[in-house]
């Protein structure tokens, strides 16, 4: 008896499967499948299914999945897309557990693919079917045998931890070639497909106990569902991610001042960024991370680093690469010192980087990993080969192996060379001991997991801030009531939201006449601020809609002119004119919120005034944040240099500006109204005398 | 008879050679040189010396080179470093012309060991003998058959027309060792040492005709010589270096405003970019760069990029790429997508990437080679093969390797895997087409190229500017002498050699009382600014020494209560107060110049004020330049932006911000007294309205 603990166990652990398409046709994908499931070893029930054949490479086919007796686990459906829907309809007939669906010719060839894919999508949920793909190249699970996939044999996968996602085909084919070759293992892989029903989403919710997440993803099914997924996941198992697409610029989707800085491409990386997931940019950062997760148990520790070598340049320019990683260079002890002066050449520099010099053959290694195996100030040792005359390649890879399971320290290896060095690499492999052809990438690959250490030790400590008071304000409700239409909230009324949640802004008047401008001023005392207040106005500055030091009654009169002239030419009924506090002092930042349907709110933080365009100096986060997301938020920015003091100036209200960042994340959850939110600027003054919100932008969706 | 046209020939090829220290242990390097020069197959004459052996390897053993009768081109040298001094005498003496010292020993291993390389230097000048080395590996000239280092006998390199120059013996031999197996040939081969004699300058000003000069290097032994040699070879030689050491911060040069910013580092990547050198900053872009410089005979013409792949994703991550590194992805003529959609699957992208689907073999890649090739708006074509289950990798590597020769594109081709792309591979290096193994490596060392080849065109057309009026003014000259002493002048006195050469500074007049500060008030018009005139203070912004935005006496009278106070805190007899014109409006600038004794004069560019040391946008050229060189400068950095006339704004006086940038380079030549100039700021107002420098700083030698 066979207990199935869900459906994904089904889909990976099938007791029968069958292969609709099947083919006798050696260019068939239906026969490479077929193939591929008997080539691995599948243990279960084979039915191919085609109405052409009666035996295929020894077993017996089936016209229709209506004609086999038994209850179908998995069929893999592998024939042309326009009956591809009605053989499904005949699979859920039949009591199929889930469809693997290879044809293409659905969401991804246009318009008339689409219609058939929504429609598939309707035969699998009335018929309580499950499905992979369309458009995939299958499916595989090591441990269960089952190598559904139409790729080539010889890069059927060995058995491994590597749960590998991927919705291009190619790619993960590529990725199973290249880790055949590097010894490196697969418990699962999917090719996702179009994701027509099972996602990445439910993928990641399935990991395994002792599994290294793999995904290449294209697209987002639902970012929202993701980041909860993957919060909890990335607690116990790395998800390493490559999702390419940077370039493609989708738009910007914030129209006011933080501009096209908050484009798609922004909001994954905050999405991966706050989950923990390890993000890498390119094929061969993908393969190195990959490769170091699958071969050593243990994540760094720290990011204190100690090099081996026997030769002087390369050691520099890994040096060079930890620095640029802001990583560590490892400072010995003493006694370690010491040590290594007894078993080194008189001329070998026992500091770090430890230069063994270049006639240093497999005992010289061997001591020096021995030794700094014992210092507490190391947490990882790169070891650097060049292939010189007495090197001792085979036997100095075989010392390296052997160590790195006695000594409790993370070893990265470069061997860098071609021929000569060629064994060694395949001993490093054959252990299971990261390796890589360049230094520069063993840094990177340290570099990347060991930001996935700190974030698994951050998240344990993790508070989030959620609104406490989730009353909704009437006041906010009516103003929004009252631009339901235009959207965009002219300054006075989004300064008045602000004003209600309790965000201070500075003083305000509107005023009428250059008469009621002077008593304003009177009142409020200068310097001023004079300003169009328009719903029509987004970029005031443009065009002539603020003027400020206005010092006395003259500058005053001379403002009211441009700016009731301007008043004059933007045709808005419902402009008006404002009188506002100037605020001296301070450093200027913007606060900001953008909506995103797919992946959710995100919080930006940066420099104020034209530079937060000039130099996108702007961290972001996704709502809801943490106190220690929001200081972190605030570190990554140059604006973090003025606010704590720059150059002998005070240092800023931190603590209030913190405080706004978090409203600006409740509000954005407590009135999802909101599409978005740019206060720009924000006016940082000394420690103690907190912050005022000049200038607002409030978009409604 | 054999014409010698100079040394540097004799040296790589020499009629007779002597390994001094050759040895009959096959562990010691006296060995293993003798027996790579035997079996490279030398066909000079060979004189092995020890005074130990009669014979070996089959040739007679000298005891002295004072032994030999003829004489000696070559002498290398093997032997412990403290009798090497001994046996160059008695090279000198025999009328050896190079000798080439493998010993180290030298100023490698501390103070006696310099000591001794002094004395080596000595005795090469005196007995006019010339010195490769110490501490060399060696050298190698691959066209005469004459391999004299200790590199293993598997990495010995091929013919070929890399010019390998190293100052590290281990990377270089990791790149023959890697070149080998990448069937990369080599022209020459140094392993420049401690380059007590010969160094990288002499080496590089010896490139022949149609080698491609590879560097690695260490350190610089004259950087203002490499500029002149440099500059000349790259008109015809690419020279690609890489100087790792980018995170030894050697110590800021500069100590006002510009900071810890002009390290050596960017003095060095200065000196490359402005030579023309390509510079990479790992050994991997190295490897990639070097192999496709030496597989193709044609750089880029242009940086419009094809791509044709089997699948998506990696073309996806390629385009990334090519965005990231400012490329262009070719926009395909109407007549090429015509002629794809004929012979491409319907479902296939016609646009760039050419996406020929997963089934795609042989014939799909050929034909849309042969379709892209004819393209004029491509110039360069990037094809991916992911190993599918139909792929032909190995005909489609050979049909690629044909079609490369006819027609007139550079191809570059990335196979990505492991074992199923192997063999492909192995085509592609020895039709010698650049290969990579991520399709990412192939952009970085297009853009590489590319900017080579940009270089090369603009460098055709450069005109430098030198100064015209070589008369120095006494002016000027008076100055020097007062500060000669505290090297540090004050802002009055940096003001006046600024107004002396032409350039604009605002209206300012010294005063000793507030009544003289009232009536030079008057006489400048308000707003003013009050500075306090002191060589003591460099960063005046942290002391109270200067108050703008002076409007009125009542603030004056404020103003210089402050600065009077600070007059008397800096204990400075030559201290002054000065009021100055306020300048207002215009974009703030910074401009300076730092000198270097070995690499030259350093003219910065960057926003001014405190965003130049927080945003580190700053670009940087060698004195002298060229007029495109400032406007290229000025293009660099963000500031352009703002003098481009941002957001509205209107445009400003470029033409005299160039100007300015000329006359400071100009005078860093005229007056070799300066080692330092800092503008900061220069105010740039709109076009036609000129510019100001506000605040300035000069510092002596």
């Amino acid at each position: 008896m066979r207990i199935v603990s869900n459906l994904m166990d089904t889909l990976f652990n099938p007791s029968s499967v069958a292969v609709i398409g099947a083919s006798l046709n050696p260019n068939k994908l239906g026969y490479s499948i077929l193939k591929n499931i008997l080539d691995y070893g599948f243990e279960g029930k084979i039915f191919p299914v085609n109405i052409k054949y009666d035996n295929i490479l020894g077993h017996k086919v089936y016209r229709s999945i209506l004609d086999i007796e038994e209850i179908i686990d998995d069929a893999i459906i592998v024939i042309p897309a326009n009956i591809v829907n009605k053989v499904v309809r005949e699979c859920a007939q039949a009591h199929v557990k889930n469809a693997i669906i290879i044809s293409s010719g659905f969401k991804e060839s246009g318009e008339g693919g689409r219609i058939r894919e929504e429609e598939l999508i309707n035969i699998a949920k009335e018929g309580n079917l499950r499905i992979v793909g369309p458009n995939s190249l299958g499916i595989i699970s090591s441990k269960n045998k089952l190598n559904a996939t139409f790729a080539s044999e010889q890069s059927a996968p060995l058995l491994g931890n590597i749960y590998l996602l991927s919705q291009s085909g190619a790619v993960a084919t590529s990725m199973l070639d290249w880790a055949r070759e590097n010894n490196i293992g697969f418990s699962r892989f999917v090719s996702i497909g179009n994701k027509a029903d099972f996602s990445e989403n439910d993928f990641i919710e399935d990991t395994k106990e002792g599994e290294i997440v793999a995904i290449y993803l294209e697209s987002l099914k639902d970012g929202k569902i993701l980041r909860k997924i993957a919060e909890k996941i990335t607690q116990k198992n790395p998800i390493v991610v490559l999702m390419p697409g940077k370039s493609k610029k989708i738009g910007s989707i914030m129209m006011s001042h933080s501009g096209s800085m908050a484009t798609d491409h922004i909001l994954l990386s905050t999405l991966f960024k706050q989950t923990g997931m390890i993000e890498v940019d390119s094929l061969e950062k993908m393969f190195n991370v990959i490769k170091t997760l699958s071969f050593s148990n243990t994540l760094p520790k720290g990011n204190k680093t100690a090099i081996i070598t026997n030769a002087g340049g390369p050691a520099v320019i890994t040096t060079d690469t930890l620095m640029q990683e802001n990583m560590e260079l490892a400072s010995l002890e003493d006694e370690t010192q010491n040590n290594l002066k007894k078993i080194l050449p008189e001329q070998s520099n026992v500091h770090n980087p430890i230069d063994l010099i270049g006639d240093a053959q497999e005992d010289r290694y061997s001591n020096a990993i021995k030794i700094i195996g014992k210092d507490k100030n190391v947490d990882n040792i790169i070891v650097i080969l060049t292939p010189q005359i007495t090197t001792q390649v085979e036997k100095t890879a075989e010392s390296i192996s052997k160590l790195s399971k006695e000594i409790n320290k993370n070893i990265f290896v470069s061997f860098i060379g071609g021929y000569s060095v060629q064994k060694g690499i395949q001993i490093l492999d054959q252990a299971r001991i990261p390796n890589f052809p360049f230094p520069e990438q063993a840094v990177y690959t340290i570099h990347k997991l060991y930001k996935y250490t700190q974030y698994k030790e951050n998240a344990k400590e993790e508070n989030i801030e959620q609104p406490q008071d989730t009353t909704r304000s009437n006041t906010i409700l009516e103003i929004f009531q009252h631009f339901k239409d235009t959207k965009v909230l002219d300054p006075y009324s989004a300064d008045s939201i602000l004003k209600n949640v309790g965000i201070p802004t500075p003083q305000v008047i509107q005023i009428k006449s250059l008469e009621e401008a002077n008593n304003a001023s009177q009142k409020i005392g200068y310097p001023v601020v004079m300003k169009l207040s328009s719903e029509k106005i987004l970029h005031k500055s443009d065009v002539n809609a603020v003027i400020t030091d206005i010092n006395n009654y003259n500058e005053l009169e001379y403002a009211y002119k441009i700016i009731y002239s301007s008043l004059q030419k933007i045709n808005d009924n419902n402009a008006s004119i404002i009188i506002q506090k100037q605020i001296l002092g301070g450093v200027n930042v913007i606060v900001g919120m953008v909506k995103h349907a797919n992946i959710g709110n995100l919080i930006l933080f940066g420099m104020g005034g034209v530079y937060t365009q000039l130099f996108k100096d702007i961290s972001t986060r996704l709502s809801p944040i943490s106190k220690r997301n929001v200081l972190q938020m605030i570190n990554e920015t140059k604006a973090s240099y003025l606010l704590r003091g720059y150059r002998g100036d005070k240092p800023k209200d931190i603590d209030k500006l913190v405080d706004l960042i978090i409203t600006v994340s409740n509000i954005s959850q407590e009135y999802p109204e909101i599409s978005q939110i740019d206060i720009n600027p924000a006016i940082i003054l000394n420690k103690g005398s907190g912050i005022y919100c000049v200038d607002s932008k409030i978009i409604l969706e």
